[in-house]
């Protein structure tokens, strides 16, 4: 039987700021990546969320980001690779604690925004990444762009990798994406959207934006949950996947 | 053979900002506390001072603060019982990703500063640090001022405790410190305060302030080494224990 | 005619978090305190606020804080006054160049939270905050809460003061708030709050919890509109107010 | 008479951590750019300088930097237009507040490092500096990089603008210095950094690495006090200066 994960960012409130329906979206995937208190997140919610994800049966993962909390952890920010080595020690350090103490492992790393998007095109960061959750535990999952540096990268370390596809977003005809700041770069319509995480899922194909069918492997797929569309559009997918008979599970039984 | 341990606080710099001779210093004792980036250090820091305390083959252990670098940690905050549990968890598990990744293992955790002289004598505040630690890790060593709350909330959590006692300070007849802001705090001379370490390490015993002779276990020995002095106090405190015949050694064989 | 003032925290957004619905509140008070990026907002949205409050015709006010934003700045800072002295001439400072980059001045310093509460109590630090302001703008007007030592502090500087009272908070008989953790804390019922502030600003009187009736002088009401309620509470209490033929308007027009 | 000011960064400590002998070289130059607590320094710190500076009668400047203390706004960071002409004004009024309180005025604004580089090369990052110091004061001098967009962005928006030279670096022929990166950056030789430098200030004119004059504007010269010797470079540039009659003095009357 055909398996896929659906993974989506939670533990992103703040002390007395929320952000997220992480109560809602717990409910319909099957990973979790939890904010570790650098870009989002913090230590309470880290705790609140690694439960929420135990109880749930969601696979717990580590969202780590840059110590820009101003910005989100979505804007670029020069960093060395072993500047970068040690804060993804750091962030997965953190939640492995919270893990740890409520009987629960961390299954996978997904890194956030800035730091998600510059270790896919460079591959010296994308190493530092990898050699990180290697030294701190090589049975831990990374989990990043398909066909990114990242994956790459995981893969040469010695790590398990899994790929990780967009629903609403187009390609390039070498497998990365279209950049947001370009037309056509989501994908509007859902119907449409819809179709093509299937067809990545089952064929591992996707059309890239110039019409050339394109190979790409979705072991992961992302998904939203902050306002009441997103949630929609979530259940939807979950309802086509099964319709295709394609089991949503956690990745480390997708990558088996 | 009589043992003792001696730790210091190590780890403290950042970023650009140097703070310590934390390679002088870490020559001569048995247990280092590493700065866990909240009060002080960062993730660099903590991967190059645990690497060091590997090196010299001395004991790594947590020294959790909080997050109050301007004040480097030593502001008292009211924090409650859940918020602090969570920080520590927060630290303790950073440091263990750099311990792990470096093939030792956190010995003992230290809280710092306002959060150990708030914990010595808030039993709620002591029972959340050492609630943190045994969820955890129940194997880890709490380190904490001896007579505190701290000590007594380690023992009815089920830790292993280790008691620390200061050279260099006075103690009320009750066993707790004089506080800084009393006259006769500190012992300025320094082959007193060298007798009174060995007298508590080897009788258990010290004369408080009024004169009264007092039971104290003594574990472990804070020293600092911030300057050329204190680094010449540290040197002296080892020869007299040595000339005594008292080994020291990390608390795990201490508290055996 | 008599006047009163309307003021309300504004501007505690930050970053991608959203707290507060300033769009709305800002309708119906007199005055702005807006956060000054430590405990709460941040640099775009403080020019946003200030631009908003001018838009309005609103005063603008800094509300500084503790630099704790985990905590909102809620949770009480041991510091001493001369860090606090600095931490309010430092935001008082930034908010000024958004004001005066606007063209409009800013026209009060309320302190927040913890900083607010400890200043009422302690005179050490009210006097501190009261220098910062005194040092910075001798215009500038503190509002404090009414019978605090925060008042007193600001009247033996030199500053003008405007006192706050509370529409839903009950009384202790030294004219001081019924702290937060004690029963009947919270005056619940709507109407008997609306009655209570029209009181204490018609006549400068307020029932005690004892009964007894104390004099309070009421310059400015604190207000809030996290939710649709508290705007709902708001819009009556000005309808009270203006059906009493008290006016509602700035501190500085309040005072003379 | 020819005229130039030595300007160098202070006011860099932060809490318990010190960096630079700020008292030292304060002694040998005429202005001081004081760091506002983002990348570098803290409130008191900042009032400390600023009082530190008056009495020197050096003249006072703000140094606003990225708020990344880790990377000590060394770091490159990608932020929007409206986001740092926010974090200008926030830094800059700022230390206004320190500079009002102790009766002096903020003469100039520089950029510090990557915030620096940045705008030297992007002019839409260069306009927001600019735009941001000329609404809140458009008085103050922009201090920049001679050659740099900031010098072309500050003329533009319709500040008084100040070149900054570099004894040790090296120049291209287009005016914009050798990157770091390079072989022959910095120059190495004390006693040719000085007559570069005299004779950039004499002659606006400066041997780039190719050999080719080229002319610069020498407003103010970049000076370092870290340790014993750029503390000897910064008394040999003096004296050589002096000898050439040349005047060592404020921004504002170079200017002139």
């Amino acid at each position: 039987m055909l398996k896929v994960d659906l993974n989506s960012d939670l533990g992103e409130s703040f002390g007395s700021y929320k952000i997220g329906e992480d109560e809602e979206i717990i409910k319909n995937i099957s990973s979790a990546n939890i904010a570790c208190g650098w870009h989002a997140g913090d230590s309470l919610i880290m705790e609140k969320t690694v439960k929420l994800a135990k109880n749930k049966g969601v696979a717990v993962g580590a969202h780590p980001g840059y110590f820009d909390m101003a910005g989100f952890g979505r804007r670029n920010l020069l960093v060395s690779a072993e500047e970068l080595k040690s804060y993804v020690k750091y962030q997965l350090g953190a939640l492995m604690a919270f893990a740890k103490s409520n009987g629960v492992s961390v299954e996978h790393v997904k890194p956030h925004g800035a730091m998600y998007n510059m270790a896919a095109k460079n591959y010296d960061l994308a190493e530092a990444i990898a050699q990180a959750i290697y030294e701190v535990d090589d049975n831990i999952i990374l989990l990043g762009l398909a066909n990114s540096q990242l994956i790459k990268a995981g893969e040469e370390i010695g790590l398990k990798v899994a790929n990780e596809v967009f629903a609403d977003r187009a390609y390039m005809p070498d497998g990365t994406l279209v950049p947001r700041s370009k037309g056509g770069a989501l994908i509007q319509d859902t119907g449409t959207a819809i179709k093509r995480v299937v067809k990545m899922v089952k064929y591992g194909m996707i059309e890239a934006r110039d019409g050339t069918e394109i190979a790409i492997k979705a072991d992961s797929i992302c998904v939203h949950g902050d306002n009441p569309q997103s949630l929609e559009f979530v259940k939807n997918i979950r309802k086509a996947l099964e319709n295709d008979n394609i089991q949503i599970t956690s990745l480390r039984k997708v990558l088996k």
